[in-house]
């Protein structure tokens, strides 16, 4: 039901005031708006999902750039969609009489590529609603949109489901239960949809450079990934970087006899192995030079940060079926705060059944460095090229020429470099007690604080350009199948992420 | 043109005196042979390749026994297609009166596998004759059948052409050549043609003990394999074993988003590479336990011996791309009389443009370790799975159920064990100096001598059953694309062979 002007008008007229005593009822409210509109919320989120949005089909994209559009509008946002060199972005802004801060909310609408053949629905783009986990053997609701009540526990199945398009409409969903209570959010509200973040936002940054003046802000709320497995409603305050870096190690030029020639000729499988394990010591911590430099030691309160999540490890070691952490004595959160550097693949000539009796031609390795805040990629990445060279390794860009071979005993390939650097913002900050307050509020109950994440998001790429702080506010279920088949969005996670949102969108 | 009978006689009188005089000039006539019969030996080569013998054509496997039983009784053998648990073996005997000593003649003629796709030919069963080498561009002759002279730098593709049917129709042309001269061999000869080499020889050990009167001998000569790249006559007096030896380490159950999990869950690629460093320090020296065992330091005549063989040391490593061996100090030969540790083939998930930012459930190396004489397979694959021991893992020999996981930090599997002993013959016993002296005379300069060739030949088989000694004479192009496409035979390495194996005859 929508509200009456006057309403609006006294909301718009309350927002220029601190925020009144009748906000304690706020999230209250919130949680009954969207009890009474369940089937139109979730009727939104499906529609939405149903327009394809991967990165090979330039159309479908910008369907949903233009869906997307107009759900803003729809809400009272001054939006458009803005051309960039690539994908073009959704923007949106509010402006709020009185407001004396601004927030840039980011979500992105692009989505994984799929697999359609791994999807348990006719296509990824269909949305399919689930009483649960598939994995559980949930059965479908073919009936939801005319359900009267959709139960917290039920799933709907769909690409970008949870990455990210349930944040979007839950936004919008929460700007309507402000509305329908006369309220208008607190802050002036700048919306920035991403089309490209899977992808790696390679377009944003100059769009941010060339429209600086329109995403200028005091905070980023950045809506992506899953809350923290306990179902808590989670504040990330840092999230890690990402290097990628590739490694050759060359033999000979062509495979040879393993008979004829071992023992003489050496192998680029062993010597990478050797270089691999160079690289970290028994309990795990990395030996390359200056890797955990910048790092200071945490003070009492982040221990103590760290120390209050409630992670289940045992839970954890069991479902990955391990006997021992890599780092005994590291808890995950500890882990999380340092860069890491894992080999995400290897590969040389065949094992198992195809293994034939030769000595490689080359050894390939494939790591991604995790970067944190202190650790930059353009620095870790000259790290790692400094440790390859100083075992002895010449390392070269391109594949050796002979005169290369001929002159160097060790020949190794080091590629990569680009990398998305960490970030972490001051959990402390007047602004980080601020939406921990507002978070803290809407639930009663304090939401689980993350000091860095492990994963990456494109957040650097944001505020190295806008000097602003930001801070992620992830909602989605953990086990929602990110970037995987039968990617889904629980119900009950999607509510409550209503809630939240309205609560920042009021602190 | 055939002789008559009465010099036949003559010959078989010959033999059962010492060898005559005359046998100085035996070479000199069968290289007249040779050359006044190019065509028609080549022409039987040709006709035997086209009769197709790969592992999965039984009925191919049974014409070429036919068609070898059937050119084994022209020469005046006794020969017979002997059933098996798998493919016939095809044997025959001459049994030459007064001749004290007998010769057990091994080769086989079952060949690797193809792929006519990397034939440039009708088929791999169509032998073609080219002018030269097919990568410098040689010409093919189409009508090599009716050429009056066929020139040696000329090669015969064909697969088997070198592995391993040239040598048996050498035999055959040798025997042809003896007797237009009014000899006989001066042993009694056995022939044993195994249809089963490619393949493991696996029946080859059970029909050696049932029919073993039979097969009983003084000495084996194994026809297999290229000569020296020098291109002279080759003795080989031993041989490495095989014995491959698969690890895989394994990680968490299934594979972990590397942000989420990078530094609290160990990393599989890295364990492994940890594990393989651990085997060999970086001068190459395996670090196993026990693993050169057994290994006695080489006498000064032995050492003369490795000296002499005329490796171009300076030339391989160009040909292959390498500035240093895997043991500065340690030359070909020398790296040959010792056991290998070789990872053939390394495994993690994926590199390149397929790399995902994961932890990987498990990595996977695959070793071949070959053997030589002191160093049995059982023992060794027992000092591999040590070792894996010793470095803190937990082996197994399948998939770690949950059980094991929970109470083993790290866990390997660890398959292989069966594998190929090595083998080696005194070099300086009567038989070797024999042999070393038949071909020295039949060529007047003396062969390159072999202690250890790198490769693998399942001569242990035979001779762990039969308890007599085994010499390799190989005779083919070391160039010949052994097991690859596009296999030859460069017939002046054919014509010579004909002389090598007549010498032999006549030892």
């Amino acid at each position: 039901m929508r509200q009456p002007l006057n309403s609006v008008i006294l909301a718009m007229a309350l927002i220029a005031v601190p925020r009144a005593q009748s906000d304690a009822q706020v999230p209250a409210t919130i949680e009954a708006y969207v009890a009474a509109h369940q089937r139109e919320i979730v009727a939104e989120l499906a529609d939405l999902l149903a327009i394809p949005n991967v990165r090979s089909d330039g159309a479908g994209l910008r369907r949903n750039a233009e869906a997307l559009r107009a759900m803003l509008v729809r809400r009272g946002l001054n939006a458009e969609v803005l051309e960039t060199a690539g994908v073009p972005l959704v923007v949106g802004e509010l402006r709020v009489p009185g407001a004396t801060r601004t927030l840039l909310l980011y979500a992105h609408y692009d989505g994984q590529a799929v697999d359609p053949g791994g999807w348990k629905q006719a296509t990824p783009f269909t949305p399919t609603m689930r009483t649960g986990r598939l994995e559980d053997g949930a059965a479908e609701i073919t009936d939801f949109r005319t359900r009267a009540t959709l139960e917290p526990d039920w799933r709907l199945y769909a690409r970008s489901a949870s990455d990210d398009k349930a944040p979007i409409v839950a936004l919008c969903a929460a700007l309507d239960a402000l509305k329908a209570q006369g309220l208008a959010p607190t802050s002036n509200i700048r919306v920035l949809l991403d089309g490209e973040e899977e992808s790696g936002s390679s377009s944003l940054g100059a769009a941010l450079r060339q429209h600086r003046a329109r995403f200028a802000a005091d905070l980023m709320l950045f809506f992506d990934g899953p809350t923290h497995p306990s179902g808590r409603p989670t504040i990330v305050f840092g999230v890690r970087g990402n290097l990628g870096i590739g490694i050759t190690v060359y033999g000979p030029k062509m495979e040879l006899h393993s008979g004829h020639y071992g023992n003489w000729v050496s192998n680029p499988a062993m010597q990478l192995s050797q270089l691999l394990a160079s690289m970290k010591d028994p309990d795990g911590r990395v030996l390359v030079k200056g890797f955990y430099d910048g790092i200071a030691p945490l003070s009492p309160a982040e221990e103590t940060m760290l120390r209050d999540v409630p992670d289940d490890s045992a839970a954890l070691m069991k479902l990955f079926g391990i006997s021992r952490t890599e780092r005994p004595g590291l808890s995950l959160q500890h882990a999380l705060q340092l860069p890491t550097l894992n080999v995400r693949g290897l590969a040389s000539a065949d094992v198992g059944a195809g293994a034939r009796t030769i000595i490689p031609d080359m050894a390939v390795a494939s790591i991604d460095v995790r970067l944190v805040k202190e650790t930059l990629a353009p620095a870790m990445a000259e790290k790692m090229r400094a440790h390859v060279r100083a075992q002895g390794y010449h390392v070269v860009d391109a594949e050796p020429d002979d005169a290369t071979r001929a002159r160097y005993p060790r020949i190794a390939r080091v590629t990569g470099g680009g990398g998305t650097n960490g970030y972490r913002t001051d959990p402390s900050s007047a602004v980080s007690r601020a939406v921990t307050t507002a978070v803290t509020r809407a639930f009663g109950t304090p939401p689980v604080l993350i000091r860095t994440m492990g994963g990456t998001l494109p957040i650097s790429q944001i505020t190295d350009v806008m000097g602003f702080p930001a801070i992620v506010i992830p909602t989605v279920n953990f086990d929602n199948n990110q970037h995987s088949d039968n990617e889904n969005i629980r119900l009950g996670h999607f509510f409550t992420s209503i809630r939240t949102i309205g609560a920042l969108l009021r602190m």
